[in-house]
């Protein structure tokens, strides 16, 4: 697919470096996708979360096709010059949220029609109105229209799911057509089953994807269950493709993927936390509102160059958290972003260096320190 | 008082164009400070702030003192270091918040007890207190503590609040001390009779200040009762010394004010506008929810240089407000701030070139047209 495309720059045992190359730039991986739902990285302005190191943003087809309306945006120029980011964006497929967030669904062969959770009014996605409304929006990296159900589930559920998300994937890709420039996704899913795995990663494959989505994880079954389809999916998937985790993770989790062949992953979680007074550093999770920095003069994180810890000691982000104000969330989330892609410099330094066993001991070693002690 | 002073550069009937020099930093006059009631700015980091063009920004003591602490941001380093911000730093005394904001308060000789709005704490506020509150904090421009009754009030009530004050107002040059680089403020009371003015007004100039503010006005009296006071009160202060007016305002208050030879102002209005969907343009107020904006492409306001109006359209600004997005507050904030410093930005040029009567005619005609027609 011309001006698309991926290249490994080098493996460590499963783990891979590697640049994805598109029109609007290029995305270092493995990489890790801050997401901007209602085309605003919560928070954050745009040219911030560049600077955190961000090449690529996640925007939700399910909250921008209820609001502000995809036909608008395009109207407006596209997502991009809406929200003033000319990167590459990769958008879901609505798929996942509107099972989890709207109501009165009705899923059948065609698609799901179901009531916005901002005003009720009805709507429908099908794998064909999600391409297009992904091409609306002028997504860089479109993803198929699936179906993920919650786990647990029983098997006959997860394998039925399972190939109508392949047949979706099908007419997903017959939609999308050919658009230069622009890669479309497919999504493996079968829950923790290999074999149900083994038939999606073989239906997907045979329809041939710009990249492959590791689907139906991070939805309840937790780490270690998660690890051990890792141990497995991934390598089912073309090799010379990205790979990409959906909605992954805690900062341990998007090391484990990353050391099971994932190269690119988004989540909530650092922009979230930010606004709850959670900050991630090497050494754990530090809660701001804790009374035990309303005096301390010291960064948040020492080996950290955001603004946040540059700036502003840990009894001002304390007591900007108490007060409620706006810039504790601006602060935090702009290191926890900056956090991670920190994160995943150091894990791209190691791969390239082949040292990423040793690295990710340190990793965890740091992490086990817990927060530096209380003065 | 060394490292301190006022000169003035140019004059236009009563209106005056300046500089305050402090060790920290020029102040051009007429100057708007933005207001940072608890160590922030609203919605905007600092170096935002500062290239909004703002000199200076206001702290609340009343606010600081009672959170995080006036002792605590000294040992931090004082508010300064404390919110990022290097430049000059202008307190209030808190004698008007503590009578607005706090619970059972009393008034007395020796000064106010209250209790804290935030926690019910029992606290004391004194001339002596305020001062060293305003010096631990490490304020560049401090304010005399004193007393400002809501008005309508009888002339008596009035008369007996400016005599306590002038009182105060000695105690406070007391406590204040020499400070070199710092510079107190007095505070003019008397409401809207001139007689209590001039009397007031003698009081401190007799005691003698680095500057002088006009108090007890924007307290609910109207834009034309402030005219008329503003008409005959600032010419009762030193002519070589700056002079503030507090608490204010909307910009046809703000250029009403210069026109009758005030020098600084302050007004929590556009910052707390901001979060609340209304802009500040040069053809009046817009507020941006309105349905209109929905499917406008164009900027906020074609003739500013703010992220907001640079960057996006009102479309943009609309949906962010709708969906209760931050960077909503931080985009109309960081528009209203620099509007403001572009409406001084102009009359400090039009004074300069004597050319203020007619930059008011325009800037009130240009009001007049009101907001661009809907597309
Ligand atoms: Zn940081
Ligand atoms: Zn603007």
């Amino acid at each position: 697919m011309a001006g698309f495309g991926f290249s490994i720059v080098a493996t460590d045992v499963k783990a891979r470096a590697g640049t994805i190359r598109t029109p609007r730039g290029e995305i270092r991986t493995p990489a890790f996708m801050p997401v901007g739902t209602a085309a605003t990285v919560k928070a954050m302005l745009p040219e911030s979360v560049r600077a955190t190191g961000a090449d690529i943003l996640l925007g939700n087809t399910y909250h921008l096709m209820l609001r502000p309306g995809a036909e608008r945006i395009d109207r407006l120029g596209g997502l991009h010059r809406f929200m003033n980011w000319d990167r590459p964006i990769l958008t879901d497929s609505g798929g996942f949220q509107v099972m989890s967030l709207s109501g009165l669904r009705k899923l059948t062969e065609r698609g799901v029609t179901f009531r916005s959770h901002i005003d009720g009014s009805r709507h429908e996605l099908t794998p064909e109105r999600s391409m297009e409304i992904q091409r609306l929006l002028g997504s860089d990296i479109a993803m198929c229209f699936d179906e993920c159900p919650a786990l647990p589930a029983d098997r006959d559920r997860i394998a039925a799911s399972m190939a109508l998300s392949m047949r979706w994937a099908a007419r997903s890709r017959d939609a999308f057509g050919d658009r230069p420039g622009h890669a479309l996704f497919g999504i493996q899913q079968g829950g923790l089953d290999r074999d149900l795995r083994a038939q999606s990663a073989e239906a997907l494959t045979a329809i041939g994807f710009d990249g492959y989505a590791v689907g139906g994880l991070a939805v309840g079954e937790g780490q270690q269950a998660m690890f051990d389809v890792l141990d497995f999916a991934p390598s089912m998937l073309p090799a010379d493709r990205p790979r990409y985790l959906m909605g992954v993770g805690k900062p341990d989790d998007i090391v484990g993927a990353v050391a099971r062949g994932i190269d690119m992953m988004d989540c909530v979680l650092p922009s979230r936390s930010g606004r709850t007074g959670q900050a991630f550093t090497p050494r754990g999770v530090v809660n701001i509102k804790n009374a035990r920095h309303a005096d301390d003069p010291r960064p948040l994180d020492e080996t950290c160059d955001c603004p946040a810890c540059q700036s502003y000691s840990r009894a001002y982000l304390h007591h900007v958290f108490r007060a409620q104000e706006m810039i504790s969330g601006m602060l935090l989330t702009w290191h926890n972003l900056r956090y991670y892609q920190r994160l995943m410099e150091g894990m791209r330094t190691a791969i390239a260096a082949g040292t990423f066993a040793g690295w990710q001991d340190d990793f965890h070693a740091t992490r086990a320190l817990g927060d530096i002690e209380p003065l």
